[in-house]
């Protein structure tokens, strides 16, 4: 797996060149090569290999997948929205690069990731790639990602968040990105229909995982073990998994959802699916 | 030509639903549909008529492009960048629906023009829509508009600003996007390579025009004239092409580059070519 993450470094370093205009190119890849454990790019390359495809033909839509968490995140540190000034122990991007280019960067990524999978993808026809590129919109904007983000921003100060909710925010705002990792890899690799719809629900299921598992560490581990400050969901009084069900049924939840995940991969060659299989688990049973 | 803008309207009120959650599509339709004069879905129409295509075929496109435009309005506007509050007359997005809100609307304008174009475009092969993507995504991002931004930002305050440098950003920040806009109907159409390039350079001169004719206005008439506040460059000591040549040179330089930009369109059938002639006239020789 750490073999898998230095080719997608190595293929994001090579798509997000250092050129002019400097500074612009400068602020999207210090967010962008900043050491993220590349998940995405990792769940789209082994779904592509578990319908027969190659690393090669996954690595641009693998590439884009991380472009737009990255470009997420920044858009999501900045003052107008979270305000973080830390990210993976750096200074966050608006803090090093001002609060103009920092949305400019979010926005040149979200754009040359289209342009990356239309122009970089090799070796399959273009009606997938056309279908790979709608599949990606969609989970980014209004009804994906962005959905998630706005109402979790109009939650804020709610004093009734219920399960529904809760599971709307971060089937949006966490699971639909994982989801899209995983389909894009699948449609480049030739899954037939039937295999996208089993790989989507593994995603789905493995993105509300992430989040519930999430929500557990920072209940139960201490800010040294996290590598960042613990406990915040609490102080922010934010509605939480274990807020709703106790810490025992939070983790009984999150086993559900591993075991619903893996489920989804029987019938597909095994040893094939062994990469899904320890993402899955790398998901559940990490400890940061 | 009123027409056809009506056309592009209902198209992008059709596109752009109110559905939920409610406030991230309400924010995107206030922006999108407060009354542009719609010219670069007009531009994309026109192209891909000039080369014999359908407006049906063109227009997902069309609207992909008035997304683009208004999604970097909102950005731009932003008290991060260049913090206006009031945008054809009404306040802007960030005005009624808070920065955090206008962030993620403009982020999910700029997904969804993608998404529009790769499920929307019909009757053209899977081949041209992965060419018309990538055109798309290259105007947009660090090597098109947003490049044009971010140089636009990095020269406040500098004292020497030189032609090169003022052209450099207004084929970015201004041109890129017109020449997206034909080029992506040109494409669609069943433009030959030639053809495109031709159009390409039509849209180029276009661009430029737009900008050299707006900072001429901005000098020479009233804000009544205007609509909006005259003389804001002057006020803002920006750099402009009266200011570096001069009224009279800078009406010559207009005139040449309409001149340049309609020769590019003879050899095409000039039944076809008139809206395109008249929307460079009407760039040319607007009031406002």
């Amino acid at each position: 797996m750490l073999e898998k993450a230095n080719s997608v470094n190595k293929a994001l370093e090579d798509a997000v060149s250092l050129r002019d205009p400097l500074k612009i190119h400068e602020s999207m890849r210090y967010s962008l090569l900043a050491g993220g454990k590349r998940v995405r790019p990792m769940l789209c390359i082994a779904a592509c290999e578990l319908v027969g495809g190659d690393e090669s033909t996954a690595m641009p839509a693998a590439c884009a997948v991380e472009m737009i968490h990255t470009m997420s995140l920044m858009h999501d540190d900045l003052p107008c929205m979270d305000n973080d000034d830390l990210r993976r122990g750096k200074p966050t991007n608006h803090k090093i690069y001002g609060e103009d280019v920092a949305v400019l960067a979010g926005d040149a990524l979200l754009a040359f990731s289209f342009e990356h999978i239309a122009i970089a993808t090799k070796g399959v026809s273009s009606e997938r790639i056309v279908r790979v590129i709608g599949e990606l919109a969609k989970c980014i904007g209004s009804e994906g990602l962005v959905a998630g983000q706005v109402v979790d921003i109009c939650s804020e100060g709610m004093t009734e968040v219920g399960l529904d909710h809760l599971e709307f925010i971060h089937l949006h705002k966490t699971a639909a990105l994982l989801e899209g990792s995983v389909v894009l890899g699948a449609i480049l690799g030739g899954a037939n229909d039937e295999e996208v719809e089993k790989l989507r629900k593994f995603a789905r299921n493995i993105g509300l995982l992430f989040q519930v598992v999430d929500d557990i560490l920072d209940v139960t581990k201490s800010s040294q073990e996290l590598g960042k400050t613990a406990g915040k969901d609490l102080v922010a009084d934010k509605t939480t998994y274990p807020k709703l069900l106790g810490i025992e049924k939070s983790r009984d939840f999150a086993e559900k959802l591993n075991r619903e995940a893996q489920e989804q991969l029987v019938g597909f060659d095994s040893v094939r699916a062994a990469p899904l299989i320890a993402l899955a688990n790398y998901i559940a049973y990490r400890d940061n």
